[in-house]
């Protein structure tokens, strides 16, 4: 069995990859749920539906977030109340947030409603919210005030300087039922390519689960979604250089290293591979922009290689 | 100022005569929510958004109910994980309950949403729910069982027998902010041809409301709902039977006789004028299936009219 801690796109493509290479059934994603975040009386859980989306193929593959061929009628017709509309929901997605609120209301947990969302989809592979319980990220910004992590996010663009990032709720947060224990016993543990701050930073900041890392943490692997400096999506690289870290893969690594014992870089990396094994870390290079389903099942097995100290030649990822 | 105790569709019809004939901010509508109902995280109140819908213009005029022109993208969606599809919300309807729900669960009451509301619909008339607490309608099925009205009104389709009806709450519950002002200080108040058991029956039961028309009893005015032995829509005429009354404007009147003075019947009822006065009630006979706007322009006159003493005859309902 495979831990997958993971954030929104870059995890559902490396999810992806991995169930080309490896049985599903073998891997449990433990998801970020700092993002998300109550619209409208709903329960929206981005970084959940993102890999649901992406894994059974009904993902936007223009956007990497939503559902294909999805319409916003319900969005339109919130204008007129002035709502807030800039965080869109399209028709076929709002049934998605109107089950897992339903279910809430009912007294479910988000573990459970997460199982019931991901067998809609007819996933195969074990989805676990990091917790149960709501932990929220929220971000100062350097020009004063504190924004939740959507407003951040989506209406600001992340177009605005960070000075500091929390994760509210966490030190009375416990890990969802299931996620220490997958930790414990996982094979191997993956940090997917996901914003090391607030993708994988709630996660870590879940009580008990960076001590479990940190206690198997020579197999556990992380990829960097820093390449060539730049973040493939999002704000990874300014969010670094804001918290003070720099906006490279050997930033990454210094960020993850307590809880990380390899760092996967990509290709345009490879000259930092001794700067990263400096800080104490393994160091695979390896093409790790997932812009193809061969890239990120090549990907997946150098990573699964890395973690079971087996490591594979990305040029034989075809095969497999 | 004109007060009118609504239900749903039937309501809505009179509501809009009455917009023709008076300055529609003159008349304030006191709406049944023990329909209202939680389904997805949605707090749903139908006879609120159907007076809205109607009264705008935007109303699907196929069924009564719901937007014109709607998709059910959101509905189809659901399907996949099982969930409740028996009650149907359109796209674009489905705005209308997300902003409600969103408002309420920030602490606004639903008095303050239902006006928020019909003005995002350009409403002029003023809507009140008949409470911001919980009531709830519940009917006890002859064969056993108990319900909530939804699941009786639209997945049974009222298709099954009653034995009881039960307005959970109301005994805990208050008339809303400026209902027991607007019926004791409005110049009439208009009982509109709604389900007097389950429409009208949910308003009279909360502490207060029955109590303000009985002190003014001699001029609220109702319309019947029955016309010709049958209910125009829905199972008032079977109700009526079940809970051991007749099914004619005979048993409307009887049903209504302690809070109106007056009963407007059908001119198919006509018959049935002496019965009714026999009740202690007046009784003013004219066309009253508001199958056109005009019919419901010239219904909504003669009641005004009844209402003030002054009785107008219809025929010259086209002339104002």
């Amino acid at each position: 069995m495979i831990a997958v801690l993971c954030g929104g796109v870059g995890a559902a493509r490396l999810l992806a990859g991995m169930q080309q290479v490896i049985d599903p059934r073998e891997i449990v994603a433990i998801v970020n749920t700092g993002d998300d975040t109550e619209l409208h009386g709903l329960h929206i859980s981005p970084d959940l539906d993102t890999i649901t989306y992406t894994l059974s193929g009904a993902v936007n593959p223009a956007t990497g977030w939503g559902l294909g061929g999805d319409s916003f009628r319900a969005m339109e017709a919130l204008d007129r109340f002035g709502a807030i509309t800039w965080f869109r929901l399209g028709d076929a997605d709002l049934a998605t947030h109107l089950f897992r609120t339903g279910r809430l209301r009912q007294g479910a947990s988000l573990s459970e409603v997460t199982v019931e969302i991901s067998r809609g989809f007819g996933l195969n592979i074990k989805m676990l919210p990091m917790s149960d319980d709501p932990v929220r990220t929220r971000l100062s910004l350097r020009d004063g005030g504190e924004v939740a992590f959507q407003e951040y996010f989506v209406k600001l663009r992340h177009s605005v300087a960070v000075s500091k990032v929390r994760f509210e709720g966490a030190e009375l947060a416990s890990p969802a039922p299931g996620v220490l224990e997958a930790l414990e016993t996982a094979d191997a543990v993956i940090v997917a390519p996901s914003n090391p701050v607030v993708s994988i930073g709630p996660i870590l900041s879940v009580p008990g689960i960076s001590e479990a890392l940190e206690a198997r943490r020579e197999s556990v692997v992380a990829v960097s979604p820093i390449v060539a400096g730049a973040a493939l999506k999002g704000p990874a690289d300014r969010l670094l250089v804001e918290l003070g870290e720099e906006a490279s893969a050997v930033g990454v690594g210094r960020f993850l290293r307590a809880v990380v014992g390899t760092l996967v870089v990509d290709e345009a990396d490879a000259s930092l591979a001794g700067a990263v094994r400096d800080l104490g870390l393994e160091c695979v290079v390896t093409p790790s922009v997932m812009s193809t389903p061969e890239v990120a099942a090549g990907l997946a097995r150098v990573v699964l290689g890395s973690a079971s100290g087996h490591r594979l030649d990305p040029a034989d990822s075809h095969e497999l």
